[in-house]
């Protein structure tokens, strides 16, 4: 999924936030020699993503800590269904919840989003892509958590993959330029996406030789002439202003991708608790 | 607001995070002379929070760019107002921007639901709280952004405050006990919150001479039994499924504090664009 | 105490000033399969804390590293007594001597100084508190060896406590107006302390509502006309040159806390030497 | 002195310490538009060290601030001399103040406490050593005080020069065969002293080759003999005990260097307040 | 050419490698305020590389000094040739100067034999290519290299190409189900090269849809074979052994691209040496 | 050889650098459970040197890998020789593969010709010593690969020696003076080598009492002649210009030392395959 020390990174440095120089109430609360068993347990439908990035969170806090996830991500989970369970120190547990918490619920709110999307466009044969509006900083589990709720992923960010949009074209000074640069600077092993806003500038990505184009705002029946333009040579991505209603019909147009910047700007976390079932003292 | 290095931080984060060892069309389609100026437009009505870490993300990425706020943080914008402009190296704002948009939008919807829950209780007594349930890595600014949408803070972290929790109880054999060993261990600075589910633990609370006490998940009447039995003397903070549409009876209780995860966990992106309006090519 | 990874940076950044790039003594006058015995040794009286600290550098250089402590932090210690043990690399033990040692040293030196102001007012209510004057990048270990000698911790840095000095007054106009801007600006889990140079100030102190005050280099009857003046309400610190010679009359004026500087940026180190008392060569 | 980078990153990891997500009461009491001026005065007579490094923590905080040293490092100042002021911003000159003072006053407390070794022996051939018993971390700031207060520098660490003490020579099997060792081994560039704890010891140290030699705990007359034996052909360096009391006697044997961990390890902080002389509010 | 900051932490890490805590020389040898002027100079003909990363040493260990480009990247310079003027603190030059030279000097080497290569097959179809066989940690800087030696880039890392080789098509069970699985999972936005070795697998990954070959140690006619084969519909790239002796000889099978892992892993510096012509001294 | 932590944090910049946020490739064509055995060969005959950092990148990127090093450092290899063994995870094995070989190939590179040097002068009392030359950030690596291949390190950096070159001189106005004041401001155990550039220049350093000399660029009479002049009272260092065909010359002046800038500058990367010879798919 990612390199191991990219998450490692990643965990530490959101310990560092909520926990600093260390959590005042734990520390004078408990004795620090109590044990638990604490259960993850979803409070609402949902999608699991992130199981493992949960357990990770506690291990980094405390290596001796034990962890098992009952769930896998891409399952669905109901109210009430065990997530996982954590087992060790109790202070270390209590330390490391909110963060865990924090990051399993975003996930587990992006996957469920995202199944969503892709539930309401079942049986068609577009894709539901995410793209680069992720929070910073966590952007590989954002596009992880896509994955896990059954979207794909665009490009993960500036420096694998090349989208020419307006902005390029204007500087460049119209799209057959912008794409002949790229095409003589990049590495053979680059693709070019070219974003369009009406039939005239699809014209001219196709006589760029542009390898995919973005159909950025466009209405559905010109969605639908692009699509019928193309004839399925290259791929087309719809894009803009893509919600739950509107998504099925925007397929309807035989797009090939669909990109949904809600799916990680906007997802509402998933609604999970984690609960002490037992606490015991350890002999000193 | 924080210390200037903490936000150089981690925008530097943000920006390694999507730019890595270079924005691979930008550098391809430009000639890297160019100049332009680029505005920030609110596309829906919105609270702003963030101009200024904005700002911050383009000025992090190329020192002479220049930036110009049009929105105060705080104040609300509509459909089509300019929020911000940006001029200079056409390339450095193309590779910045989308690093700068992501947590201005993520900002400004932050505070933008959290003036709707503090409309929502206009004239009361109660003040509207984020939690600890923020974006890993973020933390900083999700709580600015509340406050810059009206709400007050809780703790920052497990560093700077005390909170009891259930968990917390459970180890250490109950309230009394509880309060009792994190008076004698923590500073003298610090205050005592203690989570209670029901008037039996508030009876403890207050025994144990709690500071203030979370009223976690109680239903309205006992909340308001709950004001009664204070009597005023210390905070009472309401806690746990506070939404939009419940949150004016919850503080028509007489609660002091009602607590929001959702201000910052579940806040959708507000909408904002940036726009190239000029291109120009500086003499080499 | 404080999270794992706090403590492992603090030292691996410690082993870097002292190691760098390598050991050239150790690295060219032992072979390196050389294994050792080496025991540290209290030369003098004192009150010992860092143990594990000590400990936990030997591992971090080198986690083969055997280590067991022989005291355990607040216990007192007599010239000759076994502090700890550690075993394995020869290499690894010299190597990593004197970062341990210092770090034990300056950490038991604070204990042992902080025991005997502590013993100076042995039964009185007074408890005797530390400040922020800590060797920078250290105060973890400072302010913990502060409560291993019997002390106890003020706030632990500019973020986890409110403290009202003169400067702060001065800028607000007074110190009913600074109270007044800090009560509505910080969390509700923050206590206000204030801190006064005469009666006057008190009153206003007292006026404005300040959770607890700081007399600043007040004389002897001035602190015990404020004791009188508060009653008990409110805690009251004595601060500003405070002596072992002077600590016992300080605490008589009923004050109920006493900081003291001293005990962190004054403290002489302890004196411990580590002898390795046995040296093998293994196989190859 | 020190390369730029270094200092920076020390005093911003301290500042972090201090520091952390921010100044809660400045923040809350200031409005933030606050001028001011600070002087930053000797309390009592002190050798000046870090005047440099002081300003460095106010300019790192806040790159806007002005700062204008009033003494020179080296220099001696009364009670009451004026030693630096800053002027700027009142926030940032009340958040970093604490990490400012206590760096100052313990590179001054080094340098003063040096100084008076130093002036001990006046006239003398010796000069005073410090060690690497320094506060981890701040050693290049320690070992800058030393050389302020008029003492000389022995290694920097473990890099960067060769002492075989007596746990190298178990290991090696004899001084000779560590000095073989290491002779074959490092760089051309590097001396050799070798530790030794009496007459025979020196003799084996002699025959060997060492480039200088430590009188590691020796008695007074048997360093006098060392001294003779070595005829002034290598330096030799007394170590160990070196107290304000003893150190004209040591001195006196003839040896060319003295050792005092005490310089680093025991100095108290120098006494050095900083208070603010004006405040005004700038103009939004 | 690749974000500020990315260059700025390589040359830090490089300062720091170098310098530590300090250039010992030239702190004891200069008063410090000398200043000089030192020219950068080829003594062999080469391709200028680095120049501005040159400049940049020498900021960033000090932003004071003033320095000069006097070649551009990609020129010819000849022997005696003025490649970069600086001036300003002496201490400064002098302590950055190797790590400058050290980065020009590989810079410039990689330059000058990519232009070798280069010119060896001018006006011939194919293009020189590089790898990813860089030094460790200085990957943007080799690569730069290349490019100003007038090749081209292949993929820059593992994460922005995909390059099927022997191992995954082995781990897949076939080029077929190797592609058929990367096409499922990677973003629309990656083209596919796969590696083969003979013109059987070379029908294999054309049947498979690869988006281009490369192939691997064939002999000449054999891959002129596969020239001939693919008809030019997709991009095919040459790689092994490719010599300067060699090179022309595999660009007339008519293959597109030639990659060389010797540019980057094998070039000899360009000898370049730095005199300071100049020497003042500052008033104090 | 180095402190742990200084290779690990170099290998996790390197692998940070060539993975980044993932291996695209093998992430995409791989299961994920597949297990292999690999194997490392020489392809012509090289030096070893680096096998255990080799291994090292394998165990960073992923500790279930197991490693076993076939070759010792220093030993030779022939074409077709077993150098190292890595099996386990098959996709962990090829995403570190890159960066691996790209380490040991450069250090069997560096070793290998810096055999050459030594072989050219075996039996010559000179020794073959590097320089600062080296790749920026792999200086450790560098130095290491030097002496496996039976060279010897030059100071490690400008901390820990000093060499007093021409600028230093002219800054200083004489190498008398320059000596003089690195004399009376280095710690004890620094020796002083001083650049010299004609026979009037070695005799000014002899007078100034330098501990060694560097004759730099000098004509092999007068190198002669120096040697004669010094008559083995310190050490001499030929520098500038020594190849392979002039080493030997160079050596038979009788000068104790010649130092090699191509060792690490310019030496080729050693040809070096890593191939998978099984491959298993492990019960999910």
């Amino acid at each position: 999924m990612w390199p191991r020390h990219v998450l490692t990174e990643l965990i530490r440095n959101a310990l560092a936030e909520d926990v600093g120089a260390g959590d005042v109430t734990t520390g004078a609360a408990l004795r620090g020699n109590e044990t638990g068993l604490a259960r993850a347990t979803a409070k609402a439908e949902l999608v699991v993503a992130g199981i493992e990035v949960f357990g990770e969170v506690f291990r980094t806090l405390d290596p001796t800590l034990n962890f098992t996830g009952h769930r896998r991500d891409g399952e669905k989970a109901g109210e009430g269904d065990l997530l996982a369970e954590i087992s060790g120190s109790l202070a270390s547990i209590l330390t490391a919840e909110r963060v865990a918490l924090n990051l399993l619920q975003r996930m587990c709110g992006i996957a469920t989003l995202t199944r969503r999307y892709v539930d309401e466009i079942a049986g068609m044969r577009a894709k539901i892509l995410d793209t680069r509006k992720t929070a910073p900083g966590l952007r590989i589990l954002d596009k992880y958590a896509v994955r896990a709720g059954g979207g794909c992923n665009h490009r993960f960010a500036l420096y694998d993959g090349v989208l020419i949009k307006d902005n390029h074209i204007a500087a460049a000074g119209g799209i057959a330029e912008a794409v002949r640069r790229v095409r003589g600077r990049v590495p053979h092993t680059f693709l070019i996406e070219v974003e369009v806003k009406n039939m005239a500038e699809l014209e001219e990505a196709l006589v760029a030789g542009a390898d995919s184009v973005m159909l950025d705002n466009m209405g559905l029946s010109e969605m639908a002439a692009a699509v019928t333009r193309v004839g399925g040579k290259i791929p087309l991505e719809a894009s803009g202003n893509i919600t739950l209603e509107r998504v099925r019909e925007v397929a309807s147009t035989g797009v090939d991708l669909i990109s949904v910047g809600a799916l990680t700007h906007s997802a509402a976390a998933a609604d999970i608790s984690l609960n002490v079932v037992q606490v015991k003292e350890r002999e000193a």
